[in-house]
């Protein structure tokens, strides 16, 4: 090792989820939509202009900012926006998490978490879910540097009701709470109800999943203006531009069709009560999904197995190889056909 | 102040430039190129694909890393790319600058340097730059945690010749030395060819400026694999998916089209010495730029108050109220129309 090797920050990388590119692929890996973004997006890709992409974006994101603000009913002092939910909660590790104290999260949770707080140099404690995979609420009780975790819970998609979300926030005035809710739109109850009474609540959203936006990498938060306005400072020290122009008007026109938003929303949670009831008749188990995707193990297949012939279909599903999880395989919602194929395909499997 | 403030990393947020609307103004406040990007980008905007947005872009920005390594004579390996320059020195800083012993940069600088030293905790030393507001090499000789410097220096405009480069190269083989080349297409020499030979060196380049494509925010940097690695380890740990799909075509297209970008660069240079000999001949005084804009001053007359006069006929020009550079105006090289109208109002403002 050379000697200027010895002040380089190590640390251990997130592995994102494979993007395999095959015609006949079905992918449901990484919780993308099946369906396309409302069909402004692509009307409003064509009054896209080059000449302008000379010019910088507009620093405080205007045009997004304005629109979310509009249509969750919030004034824009509430309202943050970053490179995707993953930009946004990063920023809101780095400017509120700055305790010696741990921060809390769940021990099965989204596996950013803890890179970040490696990242960042962040103590934290993992609080094992119950052998339901729900978050037990008591053990955010104890003294801290600061609460996270999903609502839905990422991979097992269990939904914490919003009375236990509160219980926490009333166990936990003097630290930052944030409640990563990139699932909410699929069924849970969002927690954006409570940042008016608790402006220590950061409350996470994206683009990415139910208004099929994951390729323009946009996140957002609200949260009280203190809270904004502390996660604004730390961005704009960071980089004062980060969402490009392309992002700014396509991420502002599909806000616009709240019918197609709907629409494509309730299509996937009817997919998906049919896939539980599809799943469950060959034997499978799993919690009761609030999210886009279905979190599930089988008494008699190991999923290692499973997912490597899916695998092999060129049938794409998420595996993780970590402690109480090892047995279980991640599936996202897509169309009804391509959850006919996979229902079609283990059927035959299990013959 | 409530509780959970305390937790909270404070900064002082960088301000960047205005960025005015007017439809008659002329904006020479913040580098923009004044042309807009090749006008293949035009015809890659039609081509992009609203359906394909519902998919994350490629984690690690295939299309514009072998674009880039294939323009620069690179390897992939030794190509990062991240949102905007800046993004791209954040990710260094975070990474690289982990001493407890001071970052070295000059005095007067790019003013984001001591802002990211500032929220990630690393301690600094300016070094201040002589009367002709050049580098003085030797003030980086002794010990220090990592050197950090633009070529040409902002706002400065004046270029540090790759002889000094590396001598302090050769003075700091035991930290990472990063030299900030934004505005190096304009005329001055790049560092790049010293890559092969120390494996401590980053250089960093933007198509915010030469490129014309400030608006989709594309940064990145070249070095060593080594060096390269580590960096992408922290990104990835960071937002896995950073540039969006608008980023990754548009910004490999513009890559393709190399007579148009030598055309419009020699277009700004040869504005830009013009423009030179026009001041002077008002009286203003700047150093020999190498960049895409001037940094001048007037015996006669404060800065502030022709920044002000200027501003009043919606001619945009950047003030800095600092010390040192506070009877200075950063001017921006625009079309050679633009630069007619500026100094035919400086003529007229100072009979």
């Amino acid at each position: 090792m050379k000697k200027w090797e010895e002040n380089v920050r190590r640390v251990i990388p997130y592995t994102p989820g494979e993007q395999p590119d095959f015609a006949d692929m079905i992918k449901l890996n990484t919780n993308e939509n099946p369906y396309p973004p409302a069909p402004g997006v692509q009307a409003k890709i064509k009054e896209l202009c080059a000449e302008e992409l000379r010019l910088y974006p507009a620093p405080a994101a205007d045009a997004l900012v304005e629109g979310l603000a509009a249509c969750y009913g919030l004034a824009k002092e509430q309202v943050f926006v970053g490179v995707g939910s993953d930009d946004v909660l990063a920023m809101a590790f780095l400017t509120f998490f700055n305790s010696k104290k741990p921060v809390l999260f769940p021990d099965i949770t989204y596996s950013f978490y803890d890179v970040w707080a490696g990242l960042f140099h962040i103590p934290y404690e993992c609080q094992p879910l119950n052998d339901r995979f729900e978050i037990v609420k008591e053990d955010y009780y104890k003294e801290n540097g600061g609460v996270v975790f999903p609502n839905p819970n990422a991979p097992t998609g269990v939904e914490l009701p919003l009375a236990d979300i509160e219980d926490i926030l009333q166990h936990n005035e003097d630290v930052v709470v944030i409640v990563d809710e990139a699932y909410i739109d699929f069924g849970a109850k969002s927690a954006l109800e409570l940042i008016e009474k608790y402006d220590n609540l950061l409350v996470v959203q994206t683009f990415s999943k139910a208004r099929s936006l994951a390729g323009l990498r946009i996140g957002y938060a609200f949260g009280s203006p203190a809270l904004i306005k502390y996660l604004n400072d730390a961005k704009y020290s960071f980089n004062s531009y980060t969402m490009n122009r392309p992002s700014l008007a396509l991420g502002a026109e599909v806000l616009k069709d709240d019918a197609y938003f709907r629409e494509t929303t309730a299509k996937i949670i009817a997919t998906r009560e049919r896939t539980k009831k599809e799943l469950a008749a060959l034997g499978f188990q799993f919690g009761d999904s609030k999210a886009n995707f279905l979190f599930v193990t089988h008494p008699d297949y190991p999923a290692k197995a499973l997912f490597e012939a899916l695998r092999e279909k060129h049938i794409f599903v998420r595996y993780f190889a970590k402690p109480r999880i090892d047995n279980y395989l991640r599936i996202t919602i897509g169309t009804d056909e391509q959850m006919d194929a996979l229902i079609t395909f283990l059927r035959a499997y299990m013959k």
